[in-house]
């Protein structure tokens, strides 16, 4: 039973970005503070964070640190250090969610795949590739294209690209060690299920579509544009993942629906996720206190959609990193319904990810799609 | 024309409580970071704002050093010395809203009063009290009991109290100076409209109903369970208010709806308002995102309402203060979507607020009103 003292609850994040400042700002009507640690002073989410230590993500003496001042930890980044996370756990008995194997399994994209796939959940057919041997056999087995994958540090696509040869893997990676090959599916779409485990209990939100270009989320809607059955699919497989998954927490499932009406598991991110900040405006709780919710083992909160919604990101362009000035805000603002999501950022890079907008409708997602371009396209960097 | 940089944007708030809290919430995204000035270290805001002044509200150097960080300054209690911000106004130029002046006058009752009056707004009849032959001529004319007000420093109710004769006037205020008299309306509703004054626009939210008991607010739902007529009447009455009020933000208008069909002007806020929390969940703009975009100029947001809403307080009860310890949060937190606001304060004491419950309906207010009410009867200090 959880009870409300003088001493706050302090959730220690490993990580300060964007999804640390959203954190933050969902934990607080819970009592909840929040402290990151993220390497960059003045990161997005110290602004409303209680604080941030200011250390690597893989620092033992700043992890330690931060788990001394909190109640429990969680992760909003794949560069989370597996062992060393366990290793307070164990040492400090500080509660770490989800599981650090759950942060190891995920942050490995052949152990992924492994992992789901022995659990019968479907998975595009992949192989390890350690060498250009490998790569030969895979581009026998899986066909020409495929796509290769570097298995760690990879995120927004980075680390992802399609080859067709040896020599094309070796101009996208140099040499060809610590890769996954996967079979190119013919896509449908691509949707994702944000799935929360929390204390006994599991759930999930809507299926959202994504749109991504260069390997980057630009969009997502939800509901997605599916059939009934193709979204009670995607449904079933993002619970068939959670049961594969150690820990509490909300994860964000990305899945592929196929030209052929299957629904395959692609990534699992252990963590809010871009894809489901439509939650904020659009579900009656948000990905991020649902988050905050299951690590600390408090209920979860309701998943219901409370209508149609857009999401656009708002990204970095130009050829360099500068210092972030972003014009036209007026008009984004003052589009009806509209929600600015700025993550205060300093520098501008090209499609990094500086903010988000969120449309909401009582049912129809076109509306709200639209409400989100035009204010997306209103600003420039210029 | 707004541009987002990479210097953020500081609002400056005198007040740290739950308002400035959830103003540092909701103007997050935004890019907004809020400073707050308190005396009280660790005060509500503090877990979420950029920084804390800890210093008095009417301590020059404390806000002279709150100004020197923001690029606009408000505030969120009525403790606020108008003087104070005038002169920081004047010698820093630094933007304050609302004006210092509406402050000052929102801040005294009698004030108040005489200004919505000389500008035709139908306010109970009034008189000044400074001495026992001015409270028995107002009992002449007002009739007994009449309401007894402290012009200044009281908030929740505390200051007013209803008397019927110069000997239990005394009992309640001691002497008898600085005081407004006001006749006794028969009420049918206490009814409150959040307005909005932007930079060139106004705005009004739905008009919410109120539930007081001893002077503090229990309950509010929305949409008022008024007539069509009544709740246009008051619309327009808080319209009227705006006109008469300067400079730019979100002023709570607390109005009396009287069994003849009436709409009075009650009392002003010059700032968010407990009976508009709902605008959390229910409206498309929450009032303190609203607040923070018209102090700082940016375009305002829609008031429009989502749904139903209802709200109920959570308030220390028991006979002293006391280190908060609350129970039965688990309950509330797996009610089927059911908000809680919690504040952080360190200390309970009787009536005072220390967080609130919404919940959410596509329309009809009785079904979240239950579900608040459960919530809020489910917990328990002991």
């Amino acid at each position: 039973m959880t009870t409300l003292t003088d001493d706050p609850t302090t959730l220690g994040v490993v990580g300060g970005g964007q999804l640390g400042r959203m954190l933050a700002e969902a934990a607080a009507p819970l009592g909840v503070e929040v402290v990151v640690l993220d390497p960059t002073p003045d990161c997005p989410a110290a602004a409303v964070a209680r604080d941030q230590v200011v250390a690597d993500f893989d620092d033992p003496e700043g992890v330690a640190r931060l788990a001394a001042r909190a109640d429990a930890l969680t992760v909003e980044i794949e560069l989370a250090d597996p062992d060393l996370l366990a290793a307070v756990r164990d040492d400090e008995g500080v509660p770490v969610h989800p599981d650090p194997e759950t942060v190891r399994t995920t942050s490995d994209k052949l152990r992924e795949a492994e992992t789901l796939g022995e659990a019968g959940v479907p998975v595009p057919a992949f192989r390890r590739v350690d060498g250009a041997a490998d790569l030969e056999a895979a581009l026998d087995v899986l066909g020409a294209p495929l796509m290769l994958k570097a298995r760690r540090g990879g995120y927004d696509g980075r680390g992802n690209a399609p080859v067709d040869s040896v020599a094309a893997a070796r101009e996208a990676f140099g040499d060809l060690e610590g890769l996954v090959a996967e079979e190119l599916v013919e896509l449908e779409r691509e949707v994702s299920v944000m799935g929360v485990r929390g204390d006994g209990e599991r759930a999930t939100y809507p299926v959202a579509e994504n749109v991504h270009e260069a390997e980057i989320l630009r969009e997502s809607v939800v509901p997605a544009r599916a059939d009934d059955e193709t979204r009670e699919r995607a449904s079933e497989v993002a619970r068939d993942v959670l049961d594969v998954l150690d820990g509490r927490g909300v994860f964000g499932i990305e899945l592929f629906e196929t030209t052929d009406g299957e629904v395959l598991a692609n990534e699992i991110a252990p963590r809010p996720h871009n894809s489901g900040h439509y939650t904020i405006e659009a579900a009656t709780t948000s990905q991020f206190e649902q988050h905050a919710r299951a690590v600390l083992g408090l209920p979860l909160g309701s998943t219901h959609l409370r209508g149609a919604a857009a999401m656009a990101n708002v990204l970095g362009d130009g050829e360099d990193a500068r210092p972030v000035r972003l014009h036209g805000v007026d008009d984004a603002l003052a589009a009806p319904g509209v929600h600015l999501h700025w993550y205060g950022k300093r520098e501008a890079r090209p499609l990094r990810k500086l903010g988000h907008l969120t449309a909401t409708a009582a049912d129809g997602v076109e509306t709200p799609l639209d409400a989100v371009r035009a204010a997306r396209d209103g600003l420039s960097f210029e």
